[in-house]
């Protein structure tokens, strides 16, 4: 039996495990990425394996989360980052070289690679044939430190497009289309291949767009063979050594396949506020558009900007439609500049932005009270824009431009006839400009050689190891598909504490109940108890090491997301999957405890645990982890764990 | 006995009183401004007025300070400020068009009129021969119903320009070496009038460098002659027809002369943390520069950001300085970009930013702890950058430029031979480009006839009517040259709330002592003991309004800026004058009470008054307040006294 590229790819790098779908497989790491809002505690953990320098092939620190840089203690962050960068060898993106997915994809990424990102968008990376898996700020740490990365081999799915996509219908539109499919939770532990005739018909830079909002999926990766398409794009960029041929065996078989037939197609657009609420944009048409904004890591390419300085140029968006272009990198917007394109931008009452990941994660330009943002960004969560009743539309830049122009959400192809319009071309320069050296620096041109801490940076907390009874109260009880945005808020405001972690625990939960951080502390102990799908979204480990910090033992939930599910365990908390009853039936304040000596049990391997509620229940849970999990439950996480495997 | 420049204008504008220095007069205004932090206040008062338009030539509303939207407050106000524009027939600038002194220089700004602005740099306009004040929001509000503006007839002070400027020594080292020889209080109650053969050297942007910034000596305006420079620029502009050639008489007399040779001039850097703290850049070189920002309504024009994009172009910064650019207009960005510009500064390693103030008031590129940063700006007050324990810098374009190649502060003579630099042109393009429609939107194509407010928007309080007892505890004391940066700060986390009033209050002199604003609204009633010049720097009424809201009568100083009494004036609040030794005697919790029946002996136009402290020692103080304005104090300040004058 033939392999997939997934396969091959994995078996490339695999250290530890089988291949086989739910197997726990460990895999050697060739790259790392982080960002500004998580890179402060990954060096802070790194910090703490006591190495001289990084063990990976390129290890690179971006920020482009807070590039406005709102507060001291943001700019403090920075500093810090480039400390630590220079410090073991990694390399740096100063604030402005644009969004971390956007910049490594122009500079490293490669094929047949391995790359592990603390950010959940680092599958980018698929879209040239690499392996990008986004997880924890801590795996990324212990990667560096050479460490393999463990996680349970996920089922690969086929994803066979076929045709040719139609003018005005765009990469965009073939990802909101299968998130229209299978919704947020359909990827979940799952790897999406692409294969097919449509394949070749998409550039290297359409295929990443998909390949990046794949992680709206819930899956692990999504991944695309390579071909001379990845060659071009590669020599463009000045990187055709790094080139290689990837593709699966002629007779690989697949867990699952799905067949899209790109010619099918219709522009599509996400309403709020989830990225699976999915409709074609005719039946939303007539809304008014109060603000546009085009970029971010999915949609911020030069050859995602090329569409909106086409349509745009030589005409005017409406006056009461705010539009705004963030470029994903600092090589778009010189390339852009450069070719006269953000002058008609700015000609044609745009807000030309520096490169930023900004308005997407709620750091600037958060819709007004009552109104409609249209966005080409990935998420579209409720509050995710610094506006907790905001609402959100996600869609191609050709659907962003000409609702631009009319002011309200219209259909690219009923636009062109009103507005005389060409569908726009996506043509690749001969050749991408560089980085400034001054922007990127390398590893060799670094400043620093010892780290820089301003004064709000907290102590990394570590717990202590895992006690043989585990019993509180149940101190907040949430619905299905709580996002890591609802447990620690990536806006601005919070998001400011992210080197400090007591500070920042003041805000978990707090978009769901205000007085959680509180009666959590106050309890210091206890459970969440959730729906299904816990912990979706961004790979933030704070969600995890937060809870941690407050006391919390464990979550009780009917289903988690993988990267948050990886996160309470390496911060020590138990993820106990309980079922729809016993989910209805619990309520706050109920006092929960472990029947059995936890530590035996998980030592033990035991799998089926039970709960006694208020000493008048009982409900059995399931805790899923393999034996390295266990260990680290056992031993208060997987910091504790690696500081004392490296000590001994 | 001719007539100054100064006098002529202000002639043709007299509606009340003789131009004797020292005598109220009330001038017509034919223009007015406002921009987002301050134009919300003016719009709802104006609303209260209850009228149907604005009755002034040309009234601007811009959106420049908090471009960014970093919370959907913010946007509200934007959206708010659209609302007021289109309904009362006032020109709307969208977030992104730029800074209003630029903007309205490169679109409205005419010789020989009145600008009165809601901010203090409006004296911008000065440079092309208007007459530009800045002043509180109300007077804003009133003048556009068509009011006169009342104010203190300045003394004139012939400012002589004599030589050329020496290469590499700019606009900015004229008005620096005035700050230097003068300080930030030497302007107090003053016009500086610009004369001799020095003046015809400067470009119509050099002359609104140094106008703009005479707002750092306390000015009340600055003002230059018109001439053939003049009416290029203009006609660059596509508005010769604004044209007027304008100068003083020959045989014009003034109330003081300054002499300076512009041929003896070095390049000056003003030291933290006060504009006047000026000393030539060779004092200090070497100091290791963090970061590096051009831009603001000084230096933000096309012509200042040509000088640094020569200077860096096939140029690297350096890698530990972080470089900004702001532009002051997207006109001036547009320019850039469409003469690849803009691309050679993003090669170069510079931030290009957004057309903003934005770090000039701390919203965003706070600098870092323990850093260093130099600004083309006007204001290096302490804590302004967003940083309370800033260590900003003030200078030219050249200097900043060649500061951002070294990494560290350098005379630009000593790096043009280290880096083989020639004196960067600054040369007028042919013709400037228009703004959008879509980004400069008019009245007669205004899309909102009804004002929009969103939840954040609080009440206009109104104060009550003087009382004949006026008593109450010294609520705080506070030294020397209190800016109304330490009353209301104009960060971001501060102003987001400068439509509700009851929340930004809690902010009031918070940057001197957290707890003032409890204690003053707790105390209900009583007085701010201040050294001189209380209330320098930005006009923001808020700085009075708030004090208000929290029950203070009055302040107890030694001498007050002259903006900042007027608004307390305005707002009903008592500016009494003490001598040094009262201000060395009265401490904090001291009762005051004056003595007099105050009603009576406002009415009466008594200017010395007494105040019986602790019921044990008596001192004088004096109320230096005319007619006019003895009547808003006993009114209770300038809205309930105008809009009984309206509803009567």
């Amino acid at each position: 039996m033939g392999q997939s590229l997934t396969e091959k790819i994995l078996s490339e790098h695999l250290v530890d495990g089988k291949l086989e779908p739910g197997e726990e497989i460990g895999i050697e790491i060739d790259q790392t990425i982080a960002h500004d809002l998580t890179g402060t505690m990954v060096w802070l953990q790194f910090e703490a394996l006591d190495l001289d320098e990084v063990r990976v092939d390129v290890a690179g620190q971006h920020c482009d989360h807070q590039t406005y840089q709102p507060d001291f203690k943001v700019t403090d962050d920075h500093r810090f980052l480039r400390s630590a960068a220079g410090t073991y060898g990694a390399y740096f993106a100063r604030p402005g070289t644009g969004i971390l997915h956007q910049v490594h994809k122009e500079n490293y990424t490669t094929p047949g690679t391995t790359l592990l990102g603390a950010d959940s968008h680092t599958p980018t990376a698929g879209g040239l044939g690499a392996i990008g898996i986004g997880t924890g700020g801590l795996d990324v740490a212990t990667a560096m430190g050479g460490a393999p990365y463990y996680i349970e081999m996920p089922e690969v799915v086929n994803v066979r497009l076929e045709g040719k996509l139609p003018p005005w219908t765009t990469a965009k539109d073939v990802i909101l289309e299968l998130l229209r499919r299978l919704s947020v939770k359909g990827g979940i532990d799952k790897v999406f291949e692409y294969t097919g005739p449509g394949v070749e018909t998409l550039s290297a830079n359409e295929r990443t767009v998909i390949s990046n909002m794949g992680t709206e999926l819930g899956a692990t990766t999504s991944v695309f063979p390579t071909d001379e398409r990845t060659r071009d794009y590669l020599a463009r960029l000045g990187r055709e050594d790094d080139y290689r041929k990837l593709g699966p065996d002629p007779d690989a078989e697949y867990d699952e396949q799905i067949v899209i037939d790109l010619s099918d197609l219709d522009p599509l657009v996400a309403c709020p506020s989830m990225p699976d609420n999915v409709v074609p944009v005719r039946e939303v048409v007539g809304t008014t558009v109060d603000q546009v904004i085009v970029g971010s890591c999915t949609n911020g390419a030069y050859e995602d900007l090329l569409p909106i300085t086409e349509l745009l140029s030589n005409r005017e968006v409406a006056s009461g439609t705010e539009t705004i272009v963030q470029p994903g990198s600092k090589q778009a917007a010189e390339m852009l500049s450069r070719e006269g394109r953000t002058a008609d931008l700015l000609a044609a009452g745009v807000n030309f932005s520096e490169a930023t990941c900004g308005a997407c994660i709620g750091a600037g330009h958060v819709p007004a009270s009552d109104s409609v943002s249209l966005r080409t960004f990935n998420r579209n969560f409720e509050g995710r824009s610094g506006n907790e009743e905001d609402d959100v539309y996600l869609c191609s830049p050709e659907v962003a431009a000409v609702s631009a122009l009319s002011g309200e959400l219209v259909d690219p192809r009923d636009a062109a006839a009103e507005f005389d319009l060409d569908p726009p071309g996506r043509v690749l320069p001969d050749s991408y400009i560089g980085t400034s050296e001054a922007d990127l620096i390398q590893p060799d041109g670094a400043i620093d050689d010892e780290l820089v801490k301003g004064p709000n940076f907290g102590a990394v907390p570590l717990k202590d190891s895992l006690e043989s009874t585990v019993s509180g109260p149940v101190l907040l009880k949430v619905p299905d598909n709580i996002t890591t945005d609802h447990i620690i808020p990536g806006t601005k405001e919070v998001s400011m504490y992210r080197s400090n972690v007591p500070k920042l625990s003041e805000y978990t939960l707090s978009r769901v109940d205000e007085e959680f951080a509180d009666r959590a502390a106050s309890a210091g102990s206890g459970f969440i108890v959730a729906g299904e799908n816990y912990g979706q979204g961004s790979s933030r480990e704070h969600a995890a090491l937060c809870p941690m910090y407050l006391g919390v033992d464990g979550v009780l939930a009917k289903s988690f997301a993988r990267i948050h599910r990886t996160n309470l365990i390496n911060f020590g908390l138990l993820p106990l999957v309980i079922d729809d009853t016993t989910y209805d039936r619990l309520d706050e304040s109920d006092e929960v405890t472990l029947v059995e000596d936890v530590v035996s049990a998980v030592e033990m391997g035991q799998t089926e645990l039970t709960i006694r509620v208020n000493d008048n229940w009982e409900a059995p849970v399931t805790l899923h982890a393999n034996e390295r999990e266990r260990t680290l439950l056992i031993e208060g996480g997987k910091l504790p764990h690696t500081k004392r495997r490296l000590s001994s």
